[in-house]
């Protein structure tokens, strides 16, 4: 496995690779690796010749009051898991070399921002679609894969994608959860013991919502107020950031679902703010399919 | 000679040229082509492979009161040009092409652009440099070519390349003139009789600046008072939109040049606004050298 930190060097490198004709599969990353991440190396390994994960703490995409100093950090172990899932290169740049002329130049998002988690983090999809033009060009990836669990984040990327004329292939992979249902995330650390029993309560909610889909149930309202119901019921430590049912991936917000469409929460702990979501189709009882990739993994 | 019309084929094209190993030159425009464009064209002959030029006139950098509609396009005569010159491929696409999402994600650059033609345009490098990540996403050229008469545009795709990281060379040519001195443009056509000859006067204005400083002169207001003193002396139709002395390409002000610098202007006519300047440096008497690429045609 290489370790790479410069853009240039991992540029040059790219370009010697498609030169002998490797695909390229993507995982961009903020490191603390966890399985959610494995998940989309795995992918990656199936469906690329080279993999090249990203580890970088991106600062733009951090708000004031947000924790980007003390987003949790761990290389050495970072290298290991990485080399373990047998990752070609990894990408680990600082902060001057991807932003060698500070944010005087800065991708602004003007749709599928305004909902979920974009309205209560002004700025934040600016800095990752900013990150990713530039990690984009740098890596030149054919696939770039990335995890359901973030699924604005997904819903942002396809829409960079075709606005910019990526020649990319988003893969969204499905979330990878606990054995009780808690998404993984790199913030679960910071729950203490009651807040993480009382954490599997999101995914319940949200499953009680896809149950009423399945059960023919449209209306995005009520799914809406049942699942905020379910959480208001069982959450008592963490406060309910917002409950959303809306269409997917355009997060337009609709009175009756139809097709592709999200049911997404967000949740106020402590020291940890937790997402979930479950992605859907009306027309396709199965979470998930067929959008997100999903092979068999062992 | 090639036409392209779709985003998808371009991009595909240009995959498989570069699997033959051959090199791109990219030359963006928005067409009506005239002497200038051809100079960029045979510069891109002389350093690559294959030379693709662009037409499209890009609503994203007009503002509302700006001349959009009614911009000169002759996509005939501009082929005729293009096939004479040996470009190997026009990409001409329409705007849903180039804007599949409308303006739902714009790049936003915030360094460069609140001084000469940017203060009077808000917006406009914004769309300059929006398109420009479409175009090279999509033709993923070596080199681009583009004119110094728009130097405030090269120094942003300066910018921009090492903002995004894009793996681009860019490539500034020489300003080319007519006899008289005025530089080559689109909208020179719309100017009178009355007001082409006068025209002359914005060139010559700035080559009184660069006389001085090349007799020593280091003071950048005392050049700019001068060149805006010849302008008002000898403009009886136009009005001075602005004279500025820069240093170059990041445009700070400075007290006293030293490197390279620019000197500029802009001058406001009935149905045009023309814009001027010479890029040099200090320590080198040539206009526009070393900075400027400038190969022996013909």
């Amino acid at each position: 496995m290489q370790m790479i930190y410069s853009a240039q060097e991992m540029n040059r490198t790219i370009q010697q690779l498609k030169e002998k004709g490797q695909t390229i599969g993507f995982v961009p990353t903020m490191g603390y690796l966890h399985e959610g991440h494995q998940s989309l190396i795995r992918h990656a390994k199936a469906m690329c010749d080279i993999v090249v994960l990203s580890i970088f703490v991106n600062p733009a995409q951090f708000g004031p009051n947000e924790d980007f100093e003390t987003y949790p950090r761990d290389i050495k172990r970072d290298k290991i898991i990485a080399e373990k899932e047998g990752v070609n290169i990894v990408f680990n740049p600082n902060v001057d070399e991807m932003y060698p002329l500070g944010e005087s130049m800065l991708v602004t998002v003007k749709d599928r921002v305004d909902v979920l988690c974009g309205s209560s983090r002004p700025g934040h999809f600016d800095g990752v679609a900013t990150i990713l033009v530039k990690l984009f060009n740098i890596v030149m990836p054919d696939k770039v894969f990335f995890g359901l669990k973030d699924a604005q984040q997904v819903a942002v990327v396809d829409s960079m994608i075709k606005n910019f004329h990526y020649p990319i292939q988003l893969v969204p992979c499905q979330t990878i959860r606990e054995k009780d249902g808690l998404a993984k995330s790199s913030r679960n650390i910071r729950l203490s013991s009651d807040e993480r029993k009382e954490a599997v309560h999101l995914y319940q909610g949200l499953k009680e919502g896809l149950l009423l889909v399945n059960k023919g149930e449209r209306s995005a309202a009520h799914i809406k107020s049942q699942v905020t119901l379910y959480l208001e019921t069982h959450l008592r430590l963490g406060k309910i950031d917002y409950v959303e049912v809306l269409g997917y991936p355009d997060l337009q917000s609709k009175e009756l679902l139809n097709g592709r469409f999200i049911i997404a929460c967000a949740v106020q702990y402590e020291h940890a703010r937790l997402i979930d979501n479950i992605v859907a189709n009306v027309n396709n009882k199965l979470e998930g399919e067929p959008y997100a990739a999903n092979i068999n993994e062992k």
